[in-house]
C-alpha cells in the first residue's frame, strides 16, 4: 500500500480535533508532506496548516487528498463526496482512513476511473500476501511492543526512527496501521488482514536488507490483550525483531476495552522474548518506552528512574524526554554506526 | 455458517482420493449425513457411498450439494458449472470449499438467486464477529492444540467429542476449519477472519452454555508454527479452554511448509499453559493425541506409554486406539457425569 505525497488534509467538517487524529499524526511526523488543509464550514479541527481549495494545492504540487478523520458511524457523509470529486478531477489521488470503501461510492468510483487516479482504503489490504516463511532476513529489525493497546507504540517506533538516523544509524519507520502507513507513505493495515497471512504481511514489510539497516517497526496490539493478541503474535513472528522495546501507559490498570487486568512489563518482555525466538533466537528487550503524558515531569523522572532500575533497561518517554537512552542501548549492543 | 444436511457429495471429475480429503473426512465422521456421491465421467474418486444423479437425491431429501474437493488453482472447472445449476433449479442449495467463491460466477448466482437458494463458500466467512471480550463464559471448553499444523487436531476433536458423548458427557465437536464445519454443519473457517477478530469469531462460536457442557474446540495452527500461531493464539484467548490435548504426529522433523524444526511436546504445553492463562487461569493439559500412522501396533504402543510416563498424561492415538484415557483423565479431573 502506497500513498503519495505532498497532502492535501481534507477534514471535512467533524466537530474537534480528536475526530482529526489521524491527520494530526502526519502533521506531527510528516509536516514536511502535509501541504495544506482544506476545511468546510462548521469544521472544528485545525492542523495549523494552511487553507488551500483544491485547484491551489494542485498548483502547488500536491498528489493525494487525504481524508484523515473519523466520523461518526465510519460513513461518508454526502457532503464531502463533492469536494473528493473534485480533487480526482483536478488529478489527485485520494487515501481515507473511513471504514467505508471510496470505491463503493458510485461517484467516487467513476471520477477515479475517468480521470485514472488511485483510491486507497488506509483500513484495507490492497493486495494478497503469501504465508509467513519463518526463515531469517539479512538485516535489523526492532519492534515495539506493549503492556496495551493505545500505549504509544506508534510514537515510539517514530520517535527512535528520528533518534536513530540523528545517531548515523540507517532506520526507517515500517507501518502497520493506517496512521503509519500516512506517515511512512506505504505500509500494510495488519489488523485488516486476514488472520492466515498476517506473519506473512510482516514478513513483506521488512525484507531483506543490508546488515547494518534497522527496520522500525510500529506495533500492534499486545500479547496480553484477549481481543488481538493474535495480531501481535504474527506481527512478532513475521517481523521477527533483534530488539524490541516495551511501551507502557503506567495510569492504566485493565487493557484498552476489556476487562482484563493490565500485564507487567516483565511479565510482557518474558512473553515476547518466549514466543518471538521461534523466528528470531537472538531477540532481546534494549528499553521501555513509558508514556508519562498523565504524570508531571517530577513523578515522570522518578517513575523512569524506578523502572530502569527494576529492570536492568534504559527507561525514558520518548515523545517527552527523546529516545536517546534506547538508542545508545542499540549502539552498546549492536555497534555505533 | 450454517451448512443443512443430508448432503449429496459432488466430486466432479477429480484424478484422486486425495483431491476428495474433504469430503472423506465428511463421510467418516457423518456417515449418516452423506446421502449420496455425484460424480463425472473420469472421476478418480470414490467415497463409496450410493451413486445418485440430483432429481434422485432430492427426492432421497438431500438438502445441500457439497463441493467438497480441492482443484489445480482452486477453480471451479466451466463442465462443472451445470451440475451446480441443476442442483439449484431442484431446490439444493450448495456449499463449497473451493478457493473461487459460487457467487463470483454469474450463471451461478443468477440460478441461486432465481430459486432462492443459499450458497456457502466454506473458505470465506459469511458474517462479521464483534472483537473478543476476553471475560470468562460459562460452560466447559477444550481444546485440541498441536505441535504442528495437519498432525490430528481435527480428528481428535472428533474421536473426543464421540468418545465423550458415550461417556455420557454433554459434548459438542466446535468446527475452525472448512472439512469441520461440514461435519458440524455449522462453525467458522477461523483462518479467514479478519486478523482484529480471530479472537471474537472464536468466542462466538463457543458461547455461554450450562456448567456441565463441554464444547470440543478443533484447533488451528500451532503456537509455534511461524506462519500461523497468531490464528493458534486468537483462538486459543477466544476459546478460553479450560482442557487441552496436545496433538502430535512423531515422525515429523520441521512444522509444514517451513523449515522450523518442531517444538517439543512439552514446549507445547508450556506455552499453552502460559499464553491461554489471559482467559482461563485454570487451563491444564488433559493429554496427548498422537497419530501414529506410520508406526506399526508395537512402535506406536511403545511410544505412547513412553510419552505418557515422560509428561504424566494420558497418551493415545484417538483414532487408532480410540480417546478414552483423555476422558478417563477429563473425567477424574471435573468429575464423571
Amino acid at each position: 500500500m502506497n500513498v503519495t505525497p505532498p497532502y492535501l488534509m481534507f477534514l471535512g467538517d467533524v466537530p474537534d480535533a480528536l475526530a482529526a487524529k489521524t491527520a494530526q499524526g502526519v502533521v506531527d511526523w510528516r509536516r514536511d508532506w502535509c501541504l495544506a488543509q482544506l476545511r468546510l464550514p462548521g469544521c472544528g479541527a485545525d492542523l495549523g496548516l494552511d487553507e488551500m481549495t483544491v485547484p491551489e494545492a494542485v498548483a502547488a504540487g500536491a498528489k493525494t487528498l487525504v481524508v484523515g478523520v473519523v466520523n461518526a458511524g465510519g460513513v461518508l457523509p454526502e457532503h464531502w463526496i463533492d469536494t473528493i470529486v473534485t480533487a480526482l478531477e483536478a488529478g489527485l489521488d485520494v487515501a481515507s482512513g473511513l471504514h467505508v470503501r471510496l470505491g463503493s461510492i458510485a461517484r467516487i468510483a467513476a471520477a477515479a476511473e475517468a480521470n485514472g487516479r488511485k483510491l486507497t482504503d488506509l483500513r484495507q489490504p490492497d493486495r494478497s500476501y503469501a504465508t509467513g516463511k519463518g526463515h531469517k532476513r539479512t538485516g535489523k529489525r526492532l519492534l515495539a511492543v506493549g503492556t496495551d493497546c493505545s500505549v504509544g507504540k506508534k510514537y515510539a517506533a517514530l520517535c527512535l526512527e528520528r533518534d536513530m538516523q540523528a545517531a548515523g544509524f540507517d532506520a526507517e519507520f515500517r507501518a502497520t496501521g493506517q496512521t503509519g502507513v500516512l506517515i511512512a507513505g506505504r505500509g500494510v493495515p495488519l489488523d485488516a488482514v486476514v488472520a492466515d497471512f498476517i506473519a506473512g504481511a510482516a514478513e513483506w514489510l521488512t525484507p531483506d536488507a543490508a546488515d547494518d539497516h534497522w527496520d522500525v517497526v510500529e506495533g500492534q496490539g499486545s500479547l496480553f490483550h484477549p481481543s488481538f493478541a493474535g495480531v501481535t503474535l504474527g506481527l512478532l513472528h513475521g517481523s521477527q525483531p533483534d530488539a524490541f522495546v516495551v511501551c507502557h501507559e503506567p495510569t492504566r490498570t485493565t487493557m484498552r476495552g476489556v476487562a482484563t487486568p493490565l500485564p507487567t512489563i516483565a511479565a510482557v518482555i518474558e512473553a515476547t522474548i518466549a514466543m518471538g525466538r521461534l523466528t528470531n533466537p537472538d531477540i532481546r528487550c534494549v528499553g521501555l518506552c513509558v508514556n508519562t503524558a498523565k504524570l508531571d515531569e517530577e513523578a515522570a523522572r522518578a517513575l523512569l528512574a524506578e523502572l530502569a532500575e527494576e529492570h536492568g533497561l534504559p527507561a525514558t518517554d520518548p515523545v517527552r524526554f527523546g529516545s536517546a537512552p534506547v538508542v545508545d542501548e542499540i549502539a552498546r549492543i549492536y555497534g555505533r554506526p
